[in-house]
């Protein structure tokens, strides 16, 4: 059985974390090198205990060993940077001639404008948004095969985006006035000595945030686009709304949109069937029977994501439910599978086993 | 200082148990029976020992002391009892002489068919439907002050009602396509011994439930579409979607809606003065300044409702944002307030101190 | 009916705010200054929403007004300073005439060297500890009337000393061995920006900390050892030992020890007795039924203390257990009572209603 | 690679569903029957959705498939059942001729009378007590090999014997006068439809229950006194103090006991290395470094118990802590780490990865 050296730059964030957790009892992968500038000398177990004598890797910083040597000595490194950070790191990476999977938003458009507006940057390296291939494995199989460069999409962009590709692929649903509310874990704002994310004011609360303008909305309305037909990324232009909830681990999103004419029959079954058909081959999409509602518990730690749809005939409005870990699906272990279609692995490799149970 | 006595049918659930709560801090206000018939014999802070020495009350069955004799020597008796009890008990109470503000679902509709159709009950008094009052004293105070019989709106319909009302009485937004998402604390779900509220299911644990034909969907419609001008009910038809979230009370409501031609000139400034300027009065409605947002810790176990609103151009929709506590402005405390409308003591008695702090 | 007027320093912080919180309550307190470096200019319900239209006091800085002015038109001023801070401002307040509740450790203490190596701080007012009153009106109401300065208890000694007290002071327990591990919600930790106290860290979480040499435990051990009739604080040395639960208020206390031969018929129903014979009189301790143990939950929100007693004859040892919120009788609402044992009011007053229900 | 025919009676108990979850993992094991009577033909994924593709085995009843038919299929049955249930089911499977892991407190006594009077039951077979290996492999390892039916230990028992074994068995503790005062996350009630336990009950509660003559106690009781040389299982009466905290899944003990005087040169270095230096061999227990203190997070869906210990001059005491998951080390994974010494598998199999992370 063959096996990759993987590094992970950025290993002690809630994202980098995951990625050590999951890729720990990956059986085709050893770590090279796990970065941490913060912590670099220590044992990556001295700051997740829960990880002591499962991974005591030391930590060691990009100043002491640099990207070029990363890079040389990994078959792949998976980059958990902040925007504007990926951007000038994973080039060099790149160079060094390893493949590159990153979790921010840098690589992830493919038009210079939209990230340059979301995110209020410039782009260092703007050739490589063509290069770089959207880690979702359901949509970019083929093209994650041999990329060098896999952009893994955003947590809100993966769940809104697999329930509404079957429908926006199939013209069943208006392009116009989708709306997709949403919420959180609290992982989800990252690993911060921050006030608004204590436990007091977080306990008992919750509240909607970014509620106009969120970057992980221009990102999903591009996709959305691409996926009904635009190959400009401007046709879909959805209302997205993310809210904070009381848990760590999480994520789900609830969908509004309506039939077209070619979905003039529609019927809540009917809506289940073409999702059911969609991803009847897709071992991490689950679509629920009829009457079982995604809950985000039943997604914690594992690389799945349920998903199921209503239509409510009174308004005319379809609604899709999908949850996701935020963290699983929507961040470090959809990049698992996605170094697996890399690396020609199969694809449940280190992920067939449901982490978490009761 | 004039006094009432007040009774409270079915105090041991938890709309029940905080009524008891509200009104034991009322100056104006004396308990003469609080009923149970799971309890009777005990005293009240048996069965909530954070209540042992503030209300230690004998709890008594309807069995021993009739509906008749309550009604009697009771200024107002409140009614937290289930729909389709209610519609029995209440005209009882009424026949007394009592006035009477009721929890359930039985007097809200104006329509017998929506009532009969949501509930999937024959209502055997359909009379009193005229003469209900809807308790919701910010849009029908005159109509409650001299009522006999109020009744207290569901807890959707009043996070949905408050921030919608001021758009739909100007004609600012549209009738159709309104979304309403809304997400609750488990005491919505009142106090049963069910394993789908047990701790260890509902502890990180997020999902959507009643996402098609949620019986306060027709509630809503009915009031929106009287607030819109149309005293048919009919006009208004939202899509309504209710989660279920890990917190004890609170409730969160996130609404979508279009601006119409006369609000062609929307924007975020404009939509928070039309909220402002319509509750400018209401000591319970407190709008939000531009950028704060409602979070349901803030009117934790108050009668307080926080709104606010934004404009997203990109997409053309209007955001209302929404948060009270599920049991105060949405049950208990609201029946409260009402209580003060209709006794013409100073609305804020005994609601004027907020309840909860840090 | 006469009024005070009361500045509170340090208004921000947790224990601040539910100082606040409470005294908005209170009929016969005004607020002359709230007081913060940090926020000073804003408005308190800027801080915290959840006062937005009850406690709009806009938020004044030492700097501004120095604590001679805050003295002098004070009648009380409570400080929520960190220990260190305490020593060095409340002599000044003193100075100015007004009386004081301190907050902090540095008046607790009669015995400076225990107060020094337990602070690791020199006391620049050493003359203070004398004159200093310990705020808890159960054990010393007399002294608390006429005294210029209370220091409010810890919360962890608190929940310790008024078990104990009964036993102790009878001489029904040995005061060697005595054991208290006790469990505090995560405002006890403090308004802090600090990762160790995030809601990813703490949910699911739960632990020992400070496990040998908390300054709690001298406090304790001076306090208990009062109370055990040694005038040096001596006698008593418990071993304590405090963790950290992932809820938002409040703290129990499970105490074990051992009866003395003047106990030697020691029973379960005999140590609720002693309890409940001690506090009979005593509004804010409830002493519950046999049976019935404390929950945090029961007393979150008031300054209710709940206490219970049982004894385990296989081992010898009587248990007691009690529960209080840590902000509130463990803090801001003791002070409130003491507060009110200063000034002559009804030592209930401000304090009557329960504040938190369901 | 060989494997194994298991099958789970009670498979739908918190206990029996991760049995499930952790076998579903187990390369050696393959599922023969999960039984549950009251779910029978469903499949189990439809009983705990998070398992949906991953475990669909269909359930079947005894009444179906009798005992004798589960015995003789099965190498291993492990029984999740009620005491006083599986002292009437274990003899039958053990006649049918498979092994036996049970995880009530049926087969954990050698002593009938303390079995009966804990139990408040008759033994039907009391033959078997003295056949029945207690099943904590740290402790009987050799015993476990060969056995034809193991007991799982209590959770509350696991993290009290661990910690204390090593000190017990060289007589470096007291035997008289210790203390474990231990909280065990809500999963430990089971999966019940009771209001106590119902999230509205238990989200921001703390409490202590079970405060004298927890069964639990004399199994502790029982268990140290063999480890202390007395095979009577006598000597040692600890008093044990459980409490409920609002988390999933977890426990930790917090106990104190005193140094004998062949310990007289006790210091909390000393202690750590008692700890470290009789674990050094077990993958499962982790002493922890210095001044790092166990917690139920980093335990959490794992096999590990993570303990320490500190000593209090000035009291006297040594303080030993440890946390496990109540569902893992405490129940449902320790019956995977026993499985693998009856079978001959490496200790780890299917225990080795971690299975939580962040």
């Amino acid at each position: 059985m063959n096996t990759i050296k993987v590094s992970i730059v950025g290993s002690t964030g809630y994202v980098g974390a995951e990625l050590v957790h999951g890729f720990s009892g990956h059986p085709q992968v050893e770590f090279k090198y796990l970065t941490s500038e913060t912590f670099k000398g220590k044992k990556f177990s001295d700051i997740y205990p829960v990880f002591r004598g499962v991974v005591d890797n030391t930590l060691v910083s990009t100043e002491e060993v640099s990207y070029d040597v990363i890079g040389k000595e990994s078959d792949l490194v998976i980059t958990a940077l902040p925007h504007g950070v990926s951007s000038k790191v994973v080039p060099q990476l790149l160079a060094a001639g390893c493949r590159v999977i990153d979790h921010s938003g840098d690589f992830r458009y493919k038009d210079l404008k939209t990230y340059e507006k979301s995110y209020k940057l410039d782009h260092p390296h703007p050739e490589l948004l063509e290069q770089a291939v959207y880690g979702l494995p359901e949509l970019y199989r083929e093209q994650i095969k041999d990329c060098s460069l896999a952009a893994n999409p955003g947590c809100y962009p993966t769940c809104s985006i697999i329930p509404l590709t079957p429908f926006l692929k199939a013209g069943l649903i208006e392009k116009e006035g989708i709306i997709i509310d949403a919420t959180s874990g609290v992982t989800g704002a990252g690993r911060k000595e921050k006030l608004e994310y204590s436990f007091c004011e977080l306990d008992e609360s919750f509240k909607p945030y970014g509620t106009v303008g969120h970057r992980h909305n221009t990102e999903i309305n591009e996709q959305l686009s691409f996926q009904a037909g635009d190959g400009e990324g401007k046709a879909v232009k959805a209302a997205f709304t993310p809210h904070l909830a009381p848990f760590k681990r999480g994520m789900l999103a609830s969908i509004y949109c309506r039939p077209t004419a070619a979905f003039a029959d529609v019927t809540g079954e009917k809506v289940l069937e073409v999702l059911t058909k969609y991803y009847e081959n897709e071992k991490f999409v689950r679509v629920l029977p009829k009457g079982v509602m995604p809950d985000v518990k039943n997604v914690n730690g594992s690389n799945y994501i349920d998903i199921t749809g209503v239509y409510d005939e009174d308004t005319g409005y379809i609604k899709l439910f999908s949850a996701q870990d935020n963290l699983g699906k929507g961040a470090a272990l959809q990049a698992i599978q996605t170094c697996n279609v890399m690396f020609g692995f199969p694809e449940e490799t280190g992920l067939g086993t449901l982490t978490r149970g009761v």
